[in-house]
């Protein structure tokens, strides 16, 4: 079955230059391939997409010069580092391959080498259908998106549709991909998003926690060898008052002393969820000798990388909403717009944050340097630690530059959350690795400002503000965020 | 609805006694009332059972007096303690109430002057029936359970059966109800069942966490000033190399210091499932205010409590089985039946154990001393602390005493756990309370094994042997324990 839901097999596509918003897929005349698909009568568990007249070959594309130049100078193409063997590019299944995070990984790692397949269940693109969000940014469908790829690159991206939390679905996409790492990004990734309903609370663990507990399955049962790279959150440590470790602290007490896991206090079911994950994972580890990397991601900025930025038709998706959009993205497109940057409460809140050029080298990193068997390994992923206020003062200072006029406002923190507070966080396990940080700068503000005020005209400004309180949450399913 | 799934209406039940193993319902010449018994289309969602002749007064009733002289000469019943109204006995739900410790709480809870109401989906029962396993004891239906202690001492306690991850059933339950505290027992208990393949190891997962998640809304929606008593398990903590304390740990650390959660390392998807529970809790305490204990129980032994030893219609479960059977219960059993005492590995494992009426005491306590509004409070339940070569000891010995001739073999050992370690529990916070333990003695264990010695011919020998391992657990469904 599950070779059915890939478009590896035969996809061809013309890399001749198609004008931003119109589909390749309707512009036949110029693609020369037939593209089909079907859907299962379970609408958004498979989609299943399969190419036809598999004889013509891409030959040198056209656009094939705009890939990086670091591509090809690279030594450490993933097509050197398989653990496995040598000689054939490591094969890396990414999970929410086609979310913000996940399809810039899913194009620097098929890039870099490696051998990539998607696997999604589009259910993103769905809560912006239902909550009447969009994207800064248009964009395209994955079918375009991995056409375009193709297209540019000649390299193709296998793509499985459907639901992880259907075990059938993943295990034939299991033994048809053969992954040598999975990283996983499919999981419901907003805090607020989890705070709307009860109903999306216990969607947001339910799909979390069970979906990852189907790829530990999988893992144990079909690739036991396969490394899995797993993206958490720094927000599972929330705001102790002593420094954060990576994962593990070494503690004394009472004449004995232990390395035990680093105390958890998310602030969030969505946060939680990821704590639930480390914990599952920790044990498989441990009972099973599963080899895992736990991610513990800052809040990632930016939205441009290499390869998004190599055709309109690769563009990566910019939330600015109040339940997707996150700080830094969301003060750079309120202040295109001449909205006040809203920051919520005191503004004292300190997090790590990392560009989303370092997140797709962190995970290139972790991959081509895997956990031993039985290893449970955390890094914290981020590069840099702002406040809420100092993102504020930065993002005025690069709009007054291009003339802006910046205004920022305090609004009743939605969250539960303290706004005055220690935070310390260590992290340098992804420098040792090689990591280069892309830091905050002047130049990345006003490119992000520039992006965002040449896609001013599709803000809605009615999803700016914060819609969903943490503390009014109720059992009422809201089809719109609460206000 | 929810009234219609209310026993406590109107069912009157006559005191006269019964034999054992003749069902009250069947005994219609004998027992004035007609109880009529309907099956919604979901037959494990709701059983809705309304008794009718609300007419007849139970009056005086002939077995009355074996109940504890404890209840009436206790001046600290549940009717004067209700923190809202103390001139109106304090309503108690009880979540799982027709399981191990549940039926021993809820009557325990009845006896002692509060109102009562279990909640249980039965689906216990259907574990039994489908792994082909059965309780020592022969134990009667809830619905000849709840009308033996109606006649036996003339109170009620209320039956709603369903299934808490349910939303719409709960807030039936809720509103219903109208608790004043929610005792939650109503979870998958055994780290075996959850480890004998996936399907089980997720709907351990899903069940738990989804069960507690709805518990905290109901609360949040419908009874804010409830106190949640969460039963948990002193496994979430494992076997760290330091002293365990109670729920949390002082960090110092880099010349900082901070009180934070006690790190968690729980070894099989049942005590992840508890930890997953716990953090979800101390979220809500701290984002809305729920008042909560998290009871981490230890290895509970015993069958008898003051309130079980009525009647047999009122007896509890015993487990020996190798899925939901437990340490010192499991060894009485093979010392009666001739069976070698099965340590698994080198018995080194150390764990916290208490007595069955002490649980019940316990849950007494913190209900009798609540939470505070957004308190979160961990206390440690269990009196005692034995490896399993101690209690395998202690058990040869008192077979020894009774005439039984009792050896032990060592079995591989089907977890993934240490077999020698350190292990120091902190378990004060219940004995501050008021707390007076049943510790174990020679005279228990004489009581157990008699009790095992009446009940040997029931057991089934094949059923004693560890079934589920934790190495081996694997992706196809097993309707049987995996040999």
């Amino acid at each position: 079955m599950a070779h059915l839901m890939s478009t590896s097999c035969s996809i061809k596509i013309s890399s001749s230059y198609r004008p931003f918003g119109q589909p390749l897929s309707e512009d036949r005349t110029v693609l020369p391939n037939s593209f089909t698909i079907k859907t299962s009568k379970s609408p958004f568990k498979r989609l299943i997409s399969k190419g036809h007249r598999a004889g013509r070959s891409c030959g040198v594309l056209a656009t094939a010069a705009s890939v990086s130049k670091e591509v090809s100078a690279n030594p450490r193409s993933g097509s050197d580092r398989s653990p496995n063997d040598s000689s054939k590019p490591q094969r890396v299944m990414v999970i929410g391959g086609d979310g913000y995070c996940g399809w810039a990984t899913a194009l620097h790692l098929s890039n870099k080498g490696y051998e990539v397949a998607i696997v999604d269940s589009l259910v993103r693109r769905l809560f912006d259908h239902q909550l009447g969000l969009d994207s800064l940014t248009p964009i395209s469908s994955i079918h375009n998106r991995l056409r375009c790829w193709k297209a540019i690159t000649g390299k193709t991206i296998e793509l499985y549709i459907g639901d992880i939390c259907d075990f059938e679905f993943l295990s034939e996409t299991f033994n048809s991909f053969e992954p040598d790492a999975v990283v996983h990004f499919g999981e419901q990734r907003s805090a607020p998003y989890s705070m709307i309903d009860r109903s999306r609370a216990v969607f947001t663990q339910k799909n979390n926690v069970i979906g990852t507990l189907n790829v530990l399955f999988a893992i144990k049962e079909f690739r036991e060898e396969c490394h899995l790279v797993k993206l958490g959150t720094m927000g599972e440590y929330g705001t102790p008052n002593i420094d954060i470790e990576e994962g593990y602290i070494t503690i004394s007490h009472n004449g004995r002393t232990d390395t035990l896991p680093y105390p958890k206090q998310a602030s969030s079911f969505y946060h939680l969820s990821k704590v639930h994950d480390s914990n599952n994972i920790a044990f498989t580890c441990k009972a099973w000798g599963i080899r895992a990397t736990d991610l513990n991601q800052g809040v990632v900025y930016g939205v441009k990388t290499d390869e998004t930025s190599m055709h309109e038709q690769l563009y990566n998706r910019l939330d600015y909403d109040g339940v997707f959009g996150t700080a830094l993205n969301r003060f750079c497109v309120q202040a295109a717009v001449g909205h006040p940057l809203t920051v919520y409460g005191k503004g004292g809140q300190t997090r790590g944050y990392l560009d989303i050029r370092d997140t797709v080298q962190c995970v290139e990193l972790a991959i081509a340097n895997p956990a031993k068997p039985g290893e449970f390994r955390v890094f914290n992923q981020f590069t840099e630690q702002f406040s809420v206020n100092e993102l504020a003062a930065l993002v005025t200072k690069a709009g007054q530059k291009l003339g802006l006029d910046v205004q920022t406002i305090s609004v009743p923190n939605p969250r539960v959350e303290a706004e005055e507070h220690y935070y310390n966080a260590k992290h340098t396990k992804l420098i040792e690795l090689g990591l280069k940080p892309h830091l905050l700068s002047d130049s990345l503000l006003d490119s992000l400002l520039n992006f965002a005020i040449e896609f001013k005209d599709r803000i809605d400004t009615k999803q700016i503000m914060p819609s969903v309180s943490w503390k009014k949450i109720g059992v009422t399913p809201q089809t719109v965020p609460a206000n």
